[in-house]
């Protein structure tokens, strides 16, 4: 599939970012920046812009706050065409702490939000859209919004965002590629001076498929992480994604090196990817939380009895 | 997706075989038709019905074999309507082995055969047909198939094949939805008195995605394994099937059971599933032998080197 408005998003770090709290080394930044410099994406997310006042101590890696400075320490002496993406959720950002576009080696800077919140979503983005950046609002749970709730937000986004992407998160990994397919052309429909965006969760292994659903009907931001590194089952894989996609800028092959020594031990340390706790979660269309939460117990493996918790919760009226 | 005619697969044991050589021992393929049975899947194919003379020695468990006595030893005893299944390859089989089905626990054969074999394929087909067995011929190495080569075979199984179902197998994971839906409907243009089934390999994460769009196009019979055990980087997770399948007669509930007690302790042992060296052959669309190879060596995790031994050999013309 070739398409030359077709941008990938590398969000390793900041969706990684979320099994290990952020604590990533800078000589392992450097080394995942490097990789998707030489391999031609087009983005990389290196973390949240979080307000260091709100997740205080030393609990969290510095991704979890991306100092400008901390930034240019782990990108600086690279070769790269790739830019420079943070995330910020509604809440917990410090609008003092984002500089002009002109004094940050930032270039985009993408806010998730639930679609109750898309006034918040709408002002932030704004907001930083005016201080130079390239802006996005990521709508998160895709798979739990109301229709008419949904028409609503696309319709606000549209005509009083600033914001250059609007991206369809499913938070849950829960959708097949009919509703993918459904969403992604409604959002089209909606959406006429913006790209859609897809951001996949691999919970029922069908990030990849879904990500090619959204290529299909025309999305033009694609979410990936190194290894498939995210939250809970981890998203679409960014070197499948590559591999798919014909566009002749992209190199599959610094992303395999990096696979090799970074990600493979890495993986010995930290659990992502698909286990059966996170594939139920998304079968049933839940939030992974509690499918996270097991996995850090003695009762990780007890499927079936995780599996009946959520039967006996949806008999409340 | 609720259409009645659908039927699963569930090829654990014999798919799953292919990387431990069906050396499982009695008490666990019991433990998985117990489970299969309960979950009220169609059919569970149990092995290969390959001739002892051509796999002499002690190499190969009783599965590669399925004599009728191991099958009984088995599934005796447990409550049950999940029909058998037994697979043969051409010049594989001994035909004196295979006794009439009114003798036999076998209720289908199913033949796997490249394209160019099918008039193989068709005669063996026939002659089980012939013995009162249920019937299928899988096509293996779809991806690979000149369009001109897959009209004649497919035509010719229209006339002259009494098997009840045509199987497309993606052997190199190399498919995309996009060809899965080509293939299918081309399929279904031409087999007008069978039923169409897909067997998919998981190597770029995309074997459920692709089960799910030959099912949107009409392909009833599907094959899966339970925790996607099968060669290489496996198969379609049976347990993601019956996720998405809503006929009331699945449970998805001893399967997860037999993943938490079985496959979780067995998949500490026998490697499968999604690693780097599967992608790439998927990318490829190579056969997974060469990665296969590189998993035994020391050099497993040789990801780039390995993926351009492969631009190498291309250069040949």
């Amino acid at each position: 599939m070739y398409r030359e408005q077709i941008k990938v998003l590398d969000c390793t770090i900041r969706d990684g970012g979320l099994m290990n709290n952020h604590d990533f080394d800078d000589r392992f930044v450097r080394a995942i920046f490097k990789a998707v410099s030489e391999a031609g994406i087009d983005y990389m997310e290196i973390g949240y812009k979080n307000s260091k006042k709100l997740f205080p101590g030393d609990k969290y890696g510095a991704w979890k706050f991306c100092s400008d400075d901390d930034i240019r320490k782990v990108t600086e002496g690279i070769p790269s065409k790739t830019k420079i993406s943070v995330m910020v959720d509604v809440d917990r950002v410090d609008l003092d702490d984002i500089k002009p576009k002109k004094e940050s080696p930032v270039t985009m800077i993408r806010t998730a939000c639930y679609v109750k919140d898309v006034d918040k979503a709408i002002f932030l983005a704004n907001h930083f859209a005016d201080k130079g950046y390239e802006t996005a609002v990521n709508l998160m749970a895709i798979s739990k919004v109301l229709e008419v709730e949904l028409t609503e937000c696309l319709t606000q986004l549209e005509k009083e965002c600033k914001c250059n992407v609007v991206y369809l998160v499913d938070s849950n990994g829960a959708l097949y590629q009919e509703t993918v397919e459904y969403l992604i052309k409604k959002a089209k429909s909606i959406i006429k001076t913006k790209e859609i965006g897809i951001h996949a969760h691999n919970n029922q292994q069908l990030a990849f498929g879904n990500t090619i659903e959204a290529i299909i009907h025309q999305a033009n931001y694609l979410d990936s992480t190194i290894f498939g590194m995210g939250r809970a089952a981890g998203n679409c894989p960014t070197e499948l994604l590559l591999g798919f996609l014909k566009n002749p800028k992209f190199d599959i092959r610094p992303i395999l090196d990096v696979i090799s020594k970074e990600m493979i031990p890495l993986s010995r340390q930290v659990e992502w990817g698909y286990v059966i706790p996170y594939a139920i979660t998304g079968i049933l269309d839940e939030h992974p939380k509690s499918a996270l939460e097991l996995r850090e117990g003695d009762k990780k493996e007890n499927y079936r009895e995780f599996y009946d918790s959520f039967a006996g919760s949806s008999e409340v009226e």
